[in-house]
Formats: structure tokens, sequence, C-alpha cells
């Protein structure tokens, strides 16, 4: 699934640039965004138990969510700056367990030909330094959770 | 008052950095920033009216005002991420007249000796390109808006 995901970190830049296909319309994949039940399933390491402590998935909306497993608990907050269905979702996010560090994150949802779609995401960071920290362990927990949404929209699609 | 404050636009960066000391504790200032009533007397050209449409000051909240004057309406709205009261604001801003073009802002109200306060402020941009579209008319804005502030918290001591 690698070549499905690229990652571009500009040089001297606090942003990350990723981009991601999908067997699936962008429709199916804003909804497992969007859908707090939905999200749940595929977000956070394989094994893993996400709860949801606040999901109001609009716009002027926030998030809350703790991740639960073996190796202990995580837990995650933001808000949804802009949410227009199905193109766009502007939102913040924070990992509660080192706060401080926060980031904006802009995903565009593409539709492609013979129902498959693309986000192209762009995380801004407060500092080139936060973007570094973040990059190390970026690429795996990414492929994990989208190989996980890939799952869940093979299984059931979500929408048309 | 233009040596109170402080603008640095990092070489190659999508940040500005500002600071601006304050006549009154962090405590007023921070309630300026907080409270609708008061932020609407001082934010914009003056002159102009602002109206809100939404304002919720907490972690996970959200606002949205209209300032309406001789030369036209202009409309912002954004989310905020962190409230921590008096020392730390965390906020998304976009100026709806032209979207597409969200920042991320984090505000830090530092006490100063002899009652007096600082903001440091560091505005975060999607892209240099944003950043540097924003920078022409930034001091400006910033500096009358922060004089009208500064004769608010003259005029009523808003916090002790």
């Amino acid at each position: 699934m690698a070549d499905k995901r690229t990652v571009t970190a500009f040089e001297g830049s606090q942003a990350i640039a990723f981009s991601r296909e999908f067997d699936a319309p962008r429709s199916g994949v804003f909804e497992a965004h969007t859908d707090p039940g939905l999200l749940a399933r595929w977000t956070g390491p394989a094994g893993t138990t996400l709860t949801m402590r606040a999901f109001d998935a609009r716009t002027g909306g926030s998030w809350s969510y703790v991740i639960a497993g073996a190796g202990g608990e995580w837990s995650f907050h933001g808000s949804f700056h802009e949410v227009t269905p199905p193109s766009r979702l502007v939102q913040t996010f924070e990992f509660e367990n080192e706060p401080g560090h926060p980031t904006f994150e802009v995903l565009t949802f593409v539709d492609l030909p013979d129902g498959r779609s693309r986000i192209d995401g762009l995380s801004v960071f407060l500092s080139i330094e936060d973007r570094d920290a973040m990059l190390g362990g970026m690429d795996s927990g990414m492929d994990e959770n989208f190989e996980r949404l890939d799952q869940l929209l093979e299984q059931a699609p979500v929408a048309s």
C-alpha cells in the first residue's frame, strides 16, 4: 500500500503534505472522517479501542477521544474549523499526553476515475522543531490508520 | 505606542511572531479577548461596529462576527482550540470575504512588573505565500486594534 501514499516535508518549512488514495469515492472517505462511529473503527493502532468523549463534526464544532490499548492510554482533542462535505475538512489536533504542540490540518477529498478517491492533506505545526519531532513516527502510524480505513471501506461501503 | 509592539516574520517560515505590552495585568487583557462584549469594543478599525454571530470562549468552542463600517462588511469565524485563563489562547481564524486561507494563532499572556503585561503571539499560516500576503496590512491593523484595547483597559479596568 506504500505506493498509494506520499509524505513530503518541505525543506525549512513547518508543514507536512501527504496524499493517500482509496478504493472508494470521496463521499465515503469523508464520512469515515466525520461520523464518530466510523472514525472510531479505523483510528489508532490495530488492537486498540477508541472512546469518543465528544464529536461534533460541523464548522465550529469540536472533538475529543481516548485510544486505549495494552500499552496505555492516549488522549487527543481538537476543533473543526471547517466541515464542508464531501470535499474539505480543516481541523486542529493536539496529543494531550504531550500538550503544547497543537497542529492545524487541512484535508481535501478529491474524486478519481473508477470510483476511487484521494486525500490531499497538509499538517501545519507551530514550529519546524515540532514538525521534525512528528516526522519520525508519522509514516508508520498514518499507514496503519489508512490500512484500517481501507478495510472498513471494503467491508461496508459507507456512502455512495 | 510602536515601541511596545514587535512583529517578526521568520525568514522562509510560514509564521509571524509578535509581542505587545499593556498597562494592565494579563487577567484584564485575557478577559478582553474572551468576553464577547469587551472584544467587540476594540476589534476592528475605529468607527466600525462589530456584531457577534457566535462566541463561546472555551476549549472546543467557536466564534463568528461581522465588522461593518462605511467601507463595507467583513466577516470572520474561527474555533477556540484551547482557552486556559489567564495565560493561553489557541484559536483558528478565517476572513470569510477571502476564504480558503485560515490561520492558527497562539497567544500567551505574561504578567510584567508594576501591573503591566505582555502578549506573545504566534500566527501560523498554511503557506509562506499566505503569510507574506498578510504581512503588508498586518502592522497597521494590529496597532489600531491594540490602541483601541489600550483605551478600553484605561477606561474600565476589566479584571484585577
